[in-house]
Order: structure tokens, then sequence, then C-alpha cells
């Protein structure tokens, strides 16, 4: 992009007659709308008297560490891990990931010469933009967040392997490898072969597969994700990848059912350490699920009624960032997944962000989608269209972009 | 109790007996029996197509990380614990103990000088005979385990007190202050008011109130429990209670709501770990909980149900004991909780569940009662009769009766 000239007077009348209007519009998180979430109405009065299990377990006792097969059979496919491999857990998935990570802290990982806690330094490589969730997660356990360039295709593998060969303390690699967060971009097959295969320095190094987006397509242009676990054994490091999927974003936000699937060696730790925390999953909840979705095809209809939903706010977004800011400002173009990454000129995200809080229109604060919230180049915002009404999304990307072309033509 | 003489013929024949009967019971685990889980069944159709807090807040979508105002009310006089101060959190109190632990293990806890990860030795002091769940989820974390005699009136508290004042790596105590596990016994006002008050070498010391039977009685005659949390704050030790209880044998086991209620300190400190951990609970659930339930008569009167389903398993067993071992054996007689506990001969108990298991009827492993599973005297065994139909139990416990005859016989 060039950086045109702004009129630093048009600018700021413009923003005025923006903070005269008094607007109150939000699209800082990635939460599914209220249209969306009737999608899964039938969730309300589910399992409807039924409690029993395919295999006859009430789901209404205690039991069933692993979750219902029904359930983990509609989900092996998406998340590309064998049913026998995958757990059905509680609401989350990033409590999963948290709780992982917290597990490895405080009991030695198959390969680890010993528990986390006891590891005098502990790093994870973040690729940025990212998760800030992720990076949140990994900061409160005092690991220290290496960022790493996201490239079209995946983080900038070269980075990656040397850092992951060079340095022992790197035990982890946060991904969101489909439609990533907030990039859009899926990783390619060779940016998976390689992650798999790479040498590491440390023994017990890990993937953390967060397949948050596995089937939220916006288009029927789906792009393939390589089978990570697959990869993995096959390149010899079998205990490597994590992976982590939930329904979150199919069905309820925070009602929904988390997964989790590994190595067998990965599996029977964490079963181990599981079994002392809990007796078992709400397996109503996942009852409740198999029984709504039904099948993977019963999960890719209920996508496509998604997209419906969504697909037109993504492309309000991009027609008026085309409209209004081609001159400022790159961004991507997602085929799935929530968000749509923003770059602005150099230095004025955050002024970005604080004119549009003062104008009523809240963006997740620059910053975020890198470790410790601080985005070196402050060009960085993640725009989350799903939210709200596609008015009001029209709306508050056209206040954004008066408050890029003020925040540039003040800048200058 | 007078061990009397046991004719070892007949015990004999009356255990192959027993045997060529070929039983398959289980009075291991304390499961509701599915009568009892039926009183909750329309909880498998709502919150019928109802999606909206009292507040307005969707439930569908995420947020809310203390749980719905409404159902937290509800539970907030059984727990004993200020609404402002009780999360209602996911479907089980076991896992928020253990991840209290784990984060008390990685993050310094209000008033500790360290993470307990980085302390050289932890202890906590296991009142015996007491709940197994407990010791496993400590001992998972290297955490050394002191057994503490139990009495009439809960953990005797001259051991407890100086144990508590000597040893700095004494962190905790775990109690189940109401109609304990297995033993039925509600701790009594001095108890309460003396592990409130007493001195502790450890500034982080806890006391972890497992109140998992709090509305759970048997009778009309229901024991008062103190108020811990109230106690505290009045000795001038607010943090030192960790309080927890679930609608686990209220509504459905492993379905159901678990809460967490502390000081506004300790409140803190697992707020600011779980943000990083989770963006709420399911709200769903706990509106379905909610409506179901109503207020705090709405679980008075569901709990009168369930004893009158279960108080008759109680009085088989104990009639049956008192008519089969009133010479060789004694046990408890609870007015409320799940378990009996059953003390036979010194040095039989683990021949009792090996016999009881050829002939076809699980009990709970002798010494699951103490930590590491040995009870030094190998005495106690818990019985837990909710689960099976009341014809199932009294054929288990008289089937029992004969086992601790033999095992008795023999050891003459």
């Amino acid at each position: 992009m060039t950086t045109a000239p702004v009129d630093v007077d048009t600018a700021r009348r413009d923003y005025a007659a923006l903070v005269e209007r008094g607007l109150s519009l939000d699209i800082t998180r990635g939460k599914p709308s209220p249209r969306q979430l009737d999608l899964s109405a039938d969730l309300l009065t589910l399992p409807n008297g039924q409690y029993k299990a395919e295999d006859g377990t009430d789901t209404r006792n205690y039991g069933g560490l692993k979750g219902l097969p029904e359930l983990r059979r509609i989900f092996a496919g998406a998340l590309q891990v064998p049913v026998e491999q995958l757990f059905a857990a509680g609401n989350s998935s990033l409590e999963l990931m948290h709780d992982t990570i917290a597990q490895a802290m405080l009991s030695t990982l198959p390969g680890a010469a010993r528990r986390w806690a006891d590891e005098p330094r502990i790093a994870m490589l973040c690729p940025v933009p990212g998760y800030d969730r992720h990076f949140a997660l990994a900061e409160r356990f005092g690991i220290e967040l290496i960022p790493v360039p996201m490239t079209e295709t995946g983080p900038d593998m070269d980075v990656v392997e040397r850092l992951v060969a060079e340095d022992a303390a790197v035990k982890g690699i946060w991904c969101v490898p489909k439609y990533s967060n907030p990039t859009g971009v899926t990783f390619s097959a060779e940016v998976a072969g390689r992650l798999a295969a790479m040498p590491a320095a440390a023994p017990d190094f890990r993937i953390i597969w967060d397949n948050a987006y596995a089937v939220h397509h916006l288009t029927e242009d789906e792009p393939e994700l390589a089978d990570i676990l697959a990869l993995c054994a096959e390149a010899g490091n079998p205990d490597r990848a994590f992976v982590f999927g939930s329904t979150s974003k199919i069905t309820f936000a925070g009602a929904g059912v988390g997964f989790f699937g590994a190595s067998e060696a990965n599996l029977a730790w964490w079963q181990s350490v599981l079994s002392k925390r809990t007796i078992g999953p709400d397996k109503v909840n996942q009852l409740r699920h198999a029984m709504f979705l039904k099948d993977a095809d019963g999960v890719r209809a209920l996508m496509r009624k998604h997209a419906e939903l969504i697909a037109p706010k993504f492309a309000a977004v991009e027609r008026i960032l085309a409209e209004e800011l081609s001159d400022l400002a790159t961004w991507t173009k997602p085929t799935g997944g929530y968000f749509i990454s923003l770059t602005v000129p150099e230095g004025t995200a955050k002024e970005v962000v604080r004119l549009a809080k003062e104008a009523g229109v809240a963006l997740t604060p620059a910053g975020a989608t890198h470790p410790h919230g601080d985005d070196p180049a402050d060009a960085v915002i993640r725009i989350a269209p799903t939210f709200p009404e596609l008015a009001e999304v029209e709306e508050a990307v056209r206040a954004l972009a008066v408050c890029v072309r003020l925040a540039v033509a003040q800048r200058a």
C-alpha cells in the first residue's frame, strides 16, 4: 500500500461528525450473534427426556472420562483425530489448553526429563498476529513468549525451526492452523510437515494445534488442512501434537463441548492426571449435542447456515475497507473463521482504537494480537464482525475508517 | 464390641452357599440410583426454549465468569457463602478442588510466600476414615498426606492443632464437614471454631471445606453446621477457608453444577487465574438448574424426595448389620450423606473385601478411606447403599456379613 496524504482538516471534521452521532457499537470479540445461536435452538429442549447413550450408559450419572463415543465419532473426522484418541470434555477448549499446560507444569509429560515447573526457563513460540487468549494463558504460568512472524501459509518456518532446534527451553508453539485468528490463514501442508518433522532441542516440545475453526467455512472453497497427528507419527515424533477443538462456534458459545486429541502416550498421561480431577464430563450435554448434530453431515449443514448469516458481514467489512481505506491500509480476506486482520500505517493502531472508543465503537485493543499486548509496529487491528447485526457492522467499519484517516493525518 | 468366637465350619459352609448363588452386586460408590435421577427428569427438557437469564444475559453466548446470580442465590444459604462470594462453575466440585490446589501450586495464594510448586515440601492433613478422591488428588501433586483420626465431632483437634502449629509444610486439611464421607459425622461448632482460629505455621494454610452433603438429610433431625467463612473472618484468618459444593447428588451426577466460595481476597486470586483459563461456565445448564430448583425451598423439597428413596436403604443396612454382625463389628448410623462406615475386627477388612468380590459383591477396596489406600488397622469398610435397589442392598449386606464371619473365623 502507499500511504497517501490525508487532509487533516477533512479528517477532523469527519471525526467530529462521527462523535456527534453518539454511536455504541462493539466489534471486539469473536462471538456468535443471537441469530447464529438460534440455529441451535433445539438444544434448549434436548435431550427431550432421553438419557441413555447408545451403549446404554445413563448419562445422568457419574463416569465416562473420555466422553460419549457417539459425539466423539461426529467430530473425529473434522478434527482429524482417530475416535479412540479423541476425548470429549467440558464446555471450553481454552480450559483444556490451560489445563494441559498446567498438567505439564505439574506432571512429567511423555518425553520430558522433568515437570515444567522445575525447568529454569520455559518459552513458547507465538505466531503474530495471533490469539490473545493463548498468549495470556501462557504468560500467566510465567512462560516466556517468543513472537514468530505469520506468513500467508503459516508461521515463518525458517524462524521456527531455528528457535526450536537451538533452544531447549522452547517447549511449544501456539497454532490456530485453519482460518487462523486473526489472519484467516490456513497452514500449508509444507508448514505442517515441517512442524511435525523439525528437530527439537526439547524432547518434550509440543505443537498446540488449536483447530478452533475446523468447519467454519465462509465459502465453498474449503482448504484442506494437513493431518498433524499423522504427520508427527510419520516423522517419528508421535507425541508432538496436542489437538484441540470445540463446538463453541458451532452450537452455543460456553454451553458446548470441548475436545482434546493426541497420541496414545499423551492420552495415557492425560487420563492419569484427569482421573484424579474429575469423575467425568457432562454427558447429558454431550448426548444433547449428539442428538442435535447427528453426524458429520449434520455439522456441515449447520455450518452452512452459519456461513449464510456471517459471510455477508465479512463481505461488508471488505467492501467498506476497499471503499474507504485502500490508499492507507491492507487487510486479510479470510475464507473462514471469525476475524479480519487490518494493518494500518505503522504507529497508528493504538490511536485508531482510542479514537474509535471515544466515538462509541469498541475495538479489540491494539497490540492484543501480540504477546504481552505489544505490537512493535503498532499497526494491527483485529476486526470481529460476527456478533453485531449487518447494519451495525457496516456502521462500525465506516467509523473505523474515519478514525484511521484522522490518526494518519494527525501523525503526518 | 466383643469379638465372639465364630465357628469356622459354619462360616465356610455359609460362604460356599453364598458363592453358589452367583450374585452380581455393587455397593462401592456413592452414586445416586436411577430412581433418584428420575426426580430431576424435567432437566432433560429444560430450559424449554428459554435462554435469557434474569438480568437479560444470553446464556447461549460467552461470558459470566462467576456464574448465574439466580443459581448462586439458591445455594448461598445451604453452602453458607454470601452470594457475592459464591462462584457457580462447571459440572464437578472435585475438579474445582483439584484446580484450586493446582492453581496454588502455580500462582502464589493470598498470604503465601511463594507458589506451592516451589516449596521443598507440602503436606495436607487427612482425617481418617475419609474420602479417597481427596487423598488421590493431593497425592498426585506430590503432596504428603498426614492422617488424623476422626472423632464423633470431627477431626481430632488436639492432633490437628499441634501439626498445624508446628509444621509450616502443612498447607491444608481435607474436610467433609457435614455427613462426612464415610463416617456421617457432622463437625461440631467447637471443631469448626478451633479450625478457624488455630495458629498455623503456614501463613497460607487452607481448610478445604467440601460441603458435599450440605442438604442431604436422611431424617428430620438436621444438624446445624457452623459457618466456616464467618468463623475464619471473626478469628482474624479471613482467607483460611475454601468452600466447595455441587448439585451432583441433588440433580444429576456429572451433569450438575459445582460451586466455590471463599473470601474476597481468595476470590480475586481465583478470578485472576480463572479468567486466563475460561471465558465462562455453561450458563445454559445453570439456567436449567435455576428454573428447575427455583429456590432454596425447591432444593429442600427435592432432597426430601431423595431421602424417601434412600433412607430405607440405610435402614436396611443398619438392620441387617445389627442382625448379623452385632457380635463382631461396629458401624456408623448416619442421619445424612451417602455412606455407612463399617469397622470389622482388625486385620480382616482386606480379606472381607476379597471374599465378597469372589462371591460377586463389589465393595470399595479396604483401605480406600485412608491415605495411599493404607488403613493400618485393616478394619474399615465403606458401604455405599444408594445406587442398588433396596432388595439388592439387603442381599449385598447379608452377603457382606457372611464374608465378615468367615474372615474372622479364618483369622482365629
